[in-house]
């Protein structure tokens, strides 16, 4: 299993909607014999690809696979009848598919086959490689991080509104790093007008994550590194509020956009669930963080710490009112150990279990 | 070398304004015959508690001591004439007293005696050790200490004001014993107004460190914590600007008060020094702190960093306006490995080199 469970993090940031998954293939003897994992949508599941490498050598043995067995036709076949079809003995899983579609659906058909089936084999490793497409499938939105970089002295920009760079390269990669495992990087409008980011993995995910600026009124920039999408796609989402003159004026520099009926976190999530997305990541001021929060959009934090005093009264900060007035309401979120990036702090969090939906 | 340190260490947050010292003496043959340190201002020395020790076994034996022997009369005798008394033929220091009264004398008055010295022996710990020493003696100021709790996203209080408790309890005894190797703790008017603090150690040093509240025109409440000297002495620190009305109901309520030509950090910490402080602790707010920051009064910081999220643009943060421009001017402290204090993060860093006087 934890051979599967390497294999199926080969396929982080392009499988969604799909989830990870990894599968080996042991022959009845026990001998390693077929790998696989799920390289990207549209391509084959992990257990095909692990059953065609074994091919005939499956047969009698047993199949260790990250997640149940789909049961259904989507663009590929369902998988239980091809594992039935490969005179696969016994099947090995650690968790069962979340998906209303599946939820032990494949299981029970591979019973049903006389296949021996073992579940919950390192469960919670596979929770944890999958919390993104758990987390979608089970409330309808993708799971949100929120990232930010500060001084010491919780600023994320001078008072002037300079913030290139607060952080060092090694951090500034890490965050590149980050980017190419979600699907979408938001912004507010007035991190656009601020900050004109690129917002690109430079790279390391192809395709580059989607671009979203939510913005109500559509006060953008007419020019910003964010129109240019040659190197990655943009969406700007914004709200009935904005004029048309403004929409008309985005649509001739050829950027695609979206008009929900409010224009709020929540419903933007939706809509990007409904886009293919497992995972978003919030790179917004504080204004747009907190309203995100106070939504429920946001499960984990990446909080980079630079070693440096910035000051100033007025100026910008992580993140706007929560509406806290006792520290007693004010939940600890979960810890991760802090590491060093370069001469910077990273330190991650993840949601009390109170804020999830 | 290493037990001498050790020694020294015994002495932390009592010695005042002296240094720390330790000092081991080793018979002709090399075998340990007396261990001394400096407990507390106006008490032995740590050389003549060694050789004390030792007896009539230190002649032609060897003296290992933290720092160079005075040579100079104060409220004790100049160690290097006890040195030269017990018959020491060897002296090994680690570095040279700053101490402009001594600085080097010392050591010419052993060689003088025809004492072979040996100097520079595990020097770089000894600086460390009595840093806030050294740095009182060149500069004429204590050594200051920047301390503050806050939320992973900056906030030092909620938008009410309320910051009780934003660290949990271990970080918190932590902050004691902080308090504790600090000679001062000092806060402004604000401060008191806010949070009406105890600043005490808990016990933990005997006395307590001076509890010291600067404010300029002596706008206090009339009832608070610090008031009630009992468990710790509290001093009042005022401008010329302070109405004589006020000045006259702190004396009634018999909290002492200094007057300074300027109420300024730096005119703060002079005082200080006068008093014998080599280590003061700022656990001031945001304007206070940035004041200490720009005019030198500040050489580490102390963060305690809570897994918390407080929000509220309002709210209180640790720095006021420190005037940067441009994220160039802006320079990164020398930052220590991280370490938990329960669940909180506490990060200490020292000033770059460029910002000490």
């Amino acid at each position: 299993m934890q051979r599967a469970l390497q294999l199926a993090e080969l396929g982080a940031g392009r499988t969604s909607p799909n989830p990870l998954v990894g599968a080996v293939v042991l022959d009845a003897g026990g001998s390693l014999v077929g790998e696989g994992y799920h390289a990207r949508a549209g391509e084959p599941h992990a257990e095909v690809g692990a059953l065609a490498q074994a091919g005939e050598r499956a047969r009698g043995g047993t199949l260790v696979v990250t997640l149940e067995p789909c049961c259904h036709q989507g663009r590929t076949p369902p998988c239980s009848q091809a594992v039935i079809a490969a005179g696969i003995a016994r099947v090995v899983v650690a968790m069962a598919d979340p998906n209303p579609q599946v939820a032990g659906g494949g299981l029970a058909q591979l019973r049903a086959a006389g296949i021996e089936v073992i579940t919950g084999v390192a469960e919670a490793e596979a929770r944890a490689l999958n919390r993104a497409f758990i987390h979608r499938i089970s409330s309808g939105r993708p799971l949100g991080i929120l990232k930010w970089a500060m001084g010491i002295d919780g600023r994320t920009a001078l008072s002037n509104g300079a913030s290139q760079w607060i952080s060092g390269p090694e951090a500034r990669a890490w965050v590149h790093q980050l980017r190419a495992g979600c699907d979408a990087v938001i912004v507010g409008g007035g991190t656009v007008r601020a900050d004109d980011p690129l917002l690109t993995s430079r790279g390391q995910r192809q395709p580059e994550p989607l671009r979203v600026v939510l913005s109500r009124r559509l006060e953008l920039p007419a020019a910003a590194k964010l129109w240019d999408q040659s190197a990655a796609a943009t969406l700007v989402v914004h709200g009935p509020e904005a004029p048309a003159a403004a929409a008309a004026a985005l649509e001739k520099r050829g950027v695609p956009r979206l008009e929900l009926v409010g224009c709020s976190p929540r419903l933007l999530l939706e809509a990007l669930a409904l886009r293919g997305c497992n995972q978003v990541l919030w790179e917004c001021g504080p204004e747009l963080a907190a309203a995100a929060l106070a939504e429920g959009c946001v499960q984990e934090l990446a909080a980079v710490i630079a070693p440096k005093l910035m000051g100033g009264q007025p100026a910008r900060t992580p993140l706007g009112e929560l509406g806290f007035t006792s520290m007693a309401q004010v939940r600890s979120w979960q810890a991760q150990a802090p590491r060093h990036q370069g001469s910077d702090l990273l330190w991650q969090l993840s949601s009390p279990a109170e804020l999830e939906p």
